[in-house]
Parts: structure tokens; C-alpha cells; sequence
């Protein structure tokens, strides 16, 4: 079978030639007779990965010198632990914005560590809030929000604006999608494997102020500080996510960078919504102020044509498409991998179904 | 440059074999199109990955029925927070025994979340404890040790006893090398880079009994009764790493299990150390009774010949075999990866080198 194109919402599609490189020295990396999974990461080869890693991030986002880059395991989950322990502070509470169910899991999991309050939820109109949704006190240690809900699809147009508390975003799925004003944040972060890779990791953006004091008990993999005074390497890190996620950001460059990627991402989703909307027999319910380029849920008139639809679209090549356990119907996640390709084989197919089926 | 003997202690060699299939189905895993990295987590064919590592690693180790095993996102410096997170209780201790380096950065991260006290220390005198060394309270909550020291090479031979007071190993650089009595502990866990895979996670093995309740204030990604409720799937693991040690307990089920692997290690330890020990030139101080058959350090007569040695072992295809940065020297890590004829060829040209310049 020829490579499909993959609807996954993540672990997701990464680009071939990303794919081709890794796989063409996974026995003899950069001439060393290793792989790059073999090799110590306190070494000079591995150094160079981590540095040049670093070096486009930071062309790439135009992250201010004032700005620290972490690459750490565990994924958002582990982040969302890693935000509250870092830049929870006793005797404050954090502010959290809702606007679906990631936002939700980010606040379970930062209550075990720091007092929080929900300071808007829009979860439940389909949209992301906006100024008057929000309630801020400005007493926060920090404001956390969810920059796009992947199981919904619901994403920010704009930055919350939060005065003097620092904003941290979840960007785990449209980190690298398109340009982010950093300076407007306190801290970023993302899982790798939607946009910067494979999945197990994930990369922090953090304003250097913010970890100038190591927190207490923290496990010592999710202590910013620590792990920035140690290059992201006080525990042996994730050498092939972290080396896999330098080869996308090559990719990503040879793409043009992220003006390009946004482009590219705004045309691909509008491509989508606009078949979907046009066709008046799929439908997407997401207010149209807020609809994600990177997660398309759609559902088809009637449920039990669901296993149908998904069985032919395999058979065409579209695969995973299914939507998420908790909601059903189908969704076609389409980051920076996705060729614009794609998303024409997904509407053509689409069209052809309905045609079919209507 | 072709496949050279890699000594490197970790991230580590790993067997040809194993890199083979994970190259030639980089792009197009089971005939679906797509990487095993690109694939949901969640469906089908990554299920039968997880299941199938399950399967082999409890008839590898024959674990017992009422042991979950867990594979984690972080290595064992995320699990020594974990242990001490999910096993530490109110009202008690922990003890540790310290032989080496790693113990000691065990007791660092745990004493964050529990009270923990040493109570066997023989790093000073290069070996490992006995039962005279232990003075054990009988009232902790966890007796931790670290089975084998991998930046000095030293090893445990016999099971610590600690009676109804469950007893936790840090397999990190061990586990899979030889059979293991798993009913005498009440956790396992090793990180993955030495002889189960890539690095960045770890595996743990834990009784059923001591995970019955969810512990207080833990992240998720480290929370034992969260992640065996789950399947290790709370949050998204990191799906590639756990392929690829799937395809490392294939590979030793191939070879014949681990008292095959443990014939083979100890075969490679004894040649290495006898080598050595005869030599009258190199020199390894670690007491006979507690040398590791997974890392051999040695020293020359005379530092200042450390940087031609390494430099003529690389030209030689002996890759890696620098000392840690804290003790200087060399270091061969032999894990099951490595042949004997890499230990063979490593003798040869130690042999070769002191001739040369004794």
C-alpha cells in the first residue's frame, strides 16, 4: 500500500521527507556507524541536534532573546502539571479559560497542585470566549487557556489580554501552524505530535523571569528551572523525538516558514468548511468565529451512515477519520503535514458520498 | 562508515535486527499506509503493539497475575519522583540503600514527597551492600535500591531482604539482561534506553495491592493507579518508543529468553573483567563480589594516555567508551545488544594499545 493521507488527530502525519531522512540513517546516523537513538545525548553529534533545534524554533517564531526553549517528556498532560507546579505560587489562585474539554483536563490536573478558578467557559456554545466572556481578577499567578480544542475544534482568533499576569497557552495543536506574538505570553507549550512530531514529548517557550527561582517539590523532569540551567538534559531526554522534531523544523523552513505554513493551513481548512457549509447534508456546528484550521468535526445527516462513510474513505486512501470517542462523527484533522491535496481527495470524496447517499 | 561496537551506557546499542524493521517500515507500518508514529494510540493496530509488548514481557520475566505492568513517559528520574509519589504514605519513611551515584539522586528526588532516610551507604567502599550493611526499621512504607550503579559498575548479587515492608528496584540498566524473582519486590521499573529500547521512558512492574488507591497531588503521567486504569494510555504515550521495545522483546524471545541473555552477559563480563584483572595494566576497583555485567570502567597506568586510547578505539570501531564526566577513565557498557564479538574486539585492541604503549 502507497502512503494514505492520515486524518489522525495524534499522534498525526508527518511529512515524508521528514520520515525519509530519519528512516535513511536509522542504522548509520550522520556517518557514525549509530542511530541517532544510539548515541549519548551529552555528546557533540547529539549537542548539535538540541542546538540546531533550538536555533530554528527560535528564527522560526522570532522567540525573543528573553525567552527560554525547553524540550521535556511527557506531553501537555505532563504540562499541565508542569504549569501549575512552575508558576503556582502560595498564597494566589490561577485563572482558567474554557472553551472544551482539553481546557477542562488542564484545570483537573493543575488543581492537585494550585488553587484554581474558571474565569470564563464557553464550552458549551461551541466557541471560544472573547473579552466580555472573561473574568479576570488580576491577582492570578497566571491565566491559562487552551489556544485550539482539538476534540471540538474550537480555536482562538485572538490573545486574551491579561494586564501584568502572565498568559500561558496550550498551543499543542497549532504550535508551528502560524506566527505567535511570544512576547504577549508568559509561557507556551505544545506536545510534539500534531505539529512538531513524534508523540512523548513536548516543547515549552517560557519568559526567563518566571523560573528565576526553583519551585519546590517538583519532579525534577518537569522543574522548568532545573531543566533550564541543564540544556532540557537533567534526566536523559527523548533523543529521537527531540532529533525527529529537528528534521520538521528543517522541513518548515524549507517550506517558506510560518507566514507560509498559515497561508497554507488558512486555505486547506477554508477549503473544507466552505464544502462543508455549501453542501447542506454534512455540518459542522462550531460558531464561525471560532472554528480551528487544524481539527474539520463534521457530521453526516444521519449516524448510522458514520461506518459506511468511514469504511469507503479508507478504501479511498482518507484515513482515521473517525471522530473522538466522546462526541462521535467524523473529524479531519489537518495540520502542517496535510497537503492541500488532501483536503481536495477528502472533499472530493465527500461530495461523492453525498451524491450517493443523499 | 559501517556498523561500528558501540559502548555507550545509554542511550545505547540496540540490535541490528530490531533497527532493520523499524527502517524498512518507517514510511508504511503493516500495510496501512502510514508510520507506526503516526497512528492513533487508541486504535487497533497500536493496541496489538501495547498487548503484544505486554504479553512477551510477562513471559520473558514470568511476572506474576497479580502484577501490573506500566509503560511511561519520563525515564527513571521521572519514576524516582513517581516511587516516591505513589508509594511514600503519611506518617512514614522510606529507606534507601546507596551504592553509587544513582542511588544518591534517587534519595535527592524522593525526599521532595516523603520522608526518606538511607539506610545502607557502601558507594565509599565500591561495592554493593550485604545484609550487614542494612538497617532496616521494618516500619517504612518502601525499601528502595538501585540493582545495578551504571557510572561505576556496581552490581547487586543477591535480593535485599526486607520482609512485609515492600521492596523497590531500580532495574534501570538490568532489566531484561537476566531473570529477575519479581514475587520478592513490590516494584520494578527501568528506563528504556540501556537494553529495552529508545530513550525516554520507562517501564514499571507493581504490585497489584500497593496501587489499590489513587495517591494525592501526582501528576497524571506518573500516577500508577491512573495509568494501569488506563492501559498507560492516560495521556498519549509515546507510541514509537514503546514499538520499538516491542521489537527488542521479540528480538530476545529470538534469542531464547533471559537465561540465554544472561548466560550471554555474564559470558561478556568475564572475558572483559578477566582480561583486565590479568592485564596488570588496566585496572577495574570495584569489589569482585559486586562488578556489573552491564557496565565495565577501567583506567590506564596513566591518564594522559586517555585521549590517544579513545581516539584509536574510535578508529578501530570501538565507539563510546569514555568514563562519566564524574569519575574520567573509560567505560564499556556491554548491554544485550552487544556481541561478544564487540567484546572480543574491544580485548583485542586493548590488548593491542597496552603492548604498544606499556
Amino acid at each position: 500500500m502507497n502512503r494514505v493521507y492520515n486524518f489522525s488527530p495524534g499522534p498525526s502525519m508527518l511529512p515524508d521527507a521528514v520520515l525519509e531522512k530519519a528512516r535513511d540513517s536509522l542504522l548509520n546516523w550522520n556517518n557514525t556507524g549509530m542511530s541517532v537513538m544510539e548515541i549519548s545525548h551529552r555528546g557533540k553529534d547529539f549537542a548539535a541536534v538540541a542546538q540546531s533545534f533550538e536555533g530554528r524554533l527560535r528564527r522560526l517564531l522570532a522567540i525573543p532573546e528573553n525567552y527560554r526553549v525547553l524540550y521535556l517528556s511527557g506531553g501537555a498532560t505532563g504540562q499541565f502539571a508542569a504549569v501549575a507546579l512552575n508558576l503556582g505560587r502560595p498564597g494566589k489562585h490561577a485563572e482558567y479559560l474554557i472553551s472544551g474539554q482539553w481546557g477542562k483536563k488542564a484545570v483537573a490536573e493543575a488543581a492537585q497542585f494550585t488553587d484554581v478558578r474558571t474565569v470564563a467557559d464557553t464550552f458549551a456554545q461551541l466557541r471560544a470566549p472573547v473579552a466580555e466572556d472573561i473574568n479576570l481578577s488580576g491577582e492570578a499567578s497566571y491565566v491559562h487557556y487552551t489556544h485550539n480544542e482539538t476534540i471540538i475544534g474550537v480555536e482562538y482568533q485572538t490573545v486574551p489580554e491579561t494586564g501584568a499576569v502572565p498568559l500561558v497557552g496550550d498551543f499543542s495543536s497549532t504550535l508551528l501552524s502560524r506566527p505567535v506574538p511570544i512576547s504577549r505570553y508568559g509561557a507556551i507549550y505544545a506536545c510534539t505530535q500534531k505539529n512538531i512530531g513524534a508523540a512523548g514529548t513536548a516543547v515549552v517557550i517560557v519568559r526567563e523571569d518566571l523560573i528565576k527561582d526553583k519551585p519546590k517539590a517538583v519532579p525534577s523532569i518537569f522543574d522548568w528551572t532545573v531543566q533550564d540551567g541543564q540544556q532540557s538534559m537533567y534526566n536523559t531526554p527523548a533523543t529521537f523525538n527531540w532529533y525527529l522534531s529537528e528534521l520538521v523544523l528543517e522541513w518548515i523552513e524549507d517550506q517558506g516558514g510560518l507566514e507560509v505554513m498559515a497561508e497554507h493551513n488558512q486555505a486547506k481548512a477554508s477549503a473544507l468548511y466552505d464544502y462543508i457549509d455549501d453542501s447542506q447534508w454534512y455540518r459542522n456546528p462550531i460558531d464561525k468565529q471560532s472554528r480551528s484550521w487544524m481539527n474539520v468535526p463534521f457530521t453526516l445527516p444521519d449516524d448510522s451512515l458514520d461506518a459506511r462513510f468511514l469504511g469507503e474513505a479508507e478504501q479511498a486512501g482518507l484515513a482515521n477519520l473517525k471522530g473522538h470517542r466522546s462526541i462521535g462523527g467524523m473529524r479531519a484533522s489537518i495540520y502542517n503535514s496535510m497537503p492541500m491535496a488532501g483536503v481536495q481527495a477528502l472533499i472530493d470524496f465527500m461530495r461523492d458520498f453525498a451524491q450517493r447517499n443523499g
